[in-house]
């Protein structure tokens, strides 16, 4: 991917799970030139392995600053990521819809706004900070079913944040940086590698361990693991049995 | 104002900050016959005697449920309201702007994104509740500085919610209801007063005491002292002398 170069000292917000494909996101951000301010929301997510492999990976990319933010949407309900009453989907069972009610092509573990409320605290910090950009790792590819995952979900998402800040107002226009978009998981994995991301430090895994080893049966793990094949490179991932 | 009535078991997430104008417009959503799920949010703010405002109003005009979600942006700074190392502006001050950097029409106590935040919050609800309809006392008349109070961008979000949500991709589009966006605050007072909404409940000063008592000196006391002076209705609210 060629891009231009951020000018020296400019800053960007990037939304980082801890996954690989948000890792792989700040990878990108940092080899752009931008000083990197790595944002993880804590949105009450069953898999808190991922926060701590957030951490990891901000140290190892290094972010110039990262910071958890707290919004606890499990009251809300809905979703098996944060409804303890929901079983997450494994194997064949994997995107099965949750009642007859749902899209049969929407999985189950999609959590209600989640990418519209990490952005829009992304969007405060990186006002805070005179950030004019905010990387995030939405991908249209392998996760189709979530609509907050398209290009045109981000557009709309980007006009609307050139309406809402004041640093809008004051003619300083915000880009949302979508850069794996349209990439494939093993696309993915590539770009990662080639900039140096230490996979291992990642967890994908929607029922990870404690330690964060994953679980090697979950749709996310699946998912990753075809990647890594499919991208003819070795699985660094750490599972809890092997 | 005349408007439709909604069809009969229609939920609506109305958020409810505990101030004269939130709860004016969730008098008028219960008005148009909306089951009214009530949200506040807890965003580090200064002065949470609003939050216990907004438990009195939520039980006053019958809210079916009422839920206060914490989003903490206190760690973020840079706002009067969530930074306690800048001073809340009293009388002449207030409005005037936090540094020569600083758009001058935009008050200080503007918190970064906001209202982006709690719509993207109030829209997860909505999603959750299978409601179609968001309602929120954005007001572009008395408080024109702050960019996400306008119906641009009131549009803006709605036509990016409309990407984001599974109900989107559904066919069930959702609506960003903003009833008093282009009233004075007089005209508030009125409509509010019309539909029995006890204003001794609320609290919109930026420094209430614990008991909610208002300060009368700072901006919004002073915009809400001069509605209820050119609505012609007597001012019911609690201050802190007299």
């Amino acid at each position: 991917m060629s891009h231009e170069r951020a000018p020296g000292g400019a800053r960007a917000v990037v939304l980082l799970s801890g996954g690989l494909d948000s890792a792989t996101v700040l990878a990108i951000a940092r080899s752009r030139g931008f000083d990197c301010y790595a944002l993880s929301v804590d949105y009450g997510q069953r898999h808190r392995a991922e926060l701590d492999a957030a951490v990891r990976v901000a140290g190892a990319l290094g972010a110039a600053r990262h910071v958890i933010a707290d919004v606890d949407l499990s009251r809300f309900g809905g979703s098996a990521l944060t409804d303890t009453s929901i079983a997450v989907p494994e194997g064949a069972d994997a995107g099965a819809p949750a009642s007859a009610s749902s899209n049969p092509s929407i999985p189950i573990t999609y959590v209600p706004a989640r990418n519209t409320i990490m952005l829009s605290i992304a969007l405060g910090w990186a006002e805070v900070l005179q950030a004019d950009d905010i990387f995030f790792g939405a991908n249209a590819v392998d996760y189709s079913g979530y609509p907050d995952c398209r290009p045109g979900y981000v557009q709309a998402f980007e006009r609307m944040a050139n309406l809402a800040t004041k640093s809008a107002v004051e003619g300083r226009p915000m880009r949302i940086n979508a850069p794996i978009i349209d990439l494939s998981k093993a696309q993915i994995i590539r770009e990662g590698a080639r900039l140096g991301v230490d996979f291992s430090l990642t967890v994908s895994c929607y029922q990870a361990d404690a330690a964060g080893r994953a679980c090697g049966r979950c749709d996310s793990c699946r998912i990753r693991r075809e990647g890594f094949a499919a991208a003819g490179l070795p699985d660094s991932t750490r599972y809890q049995t092997g």
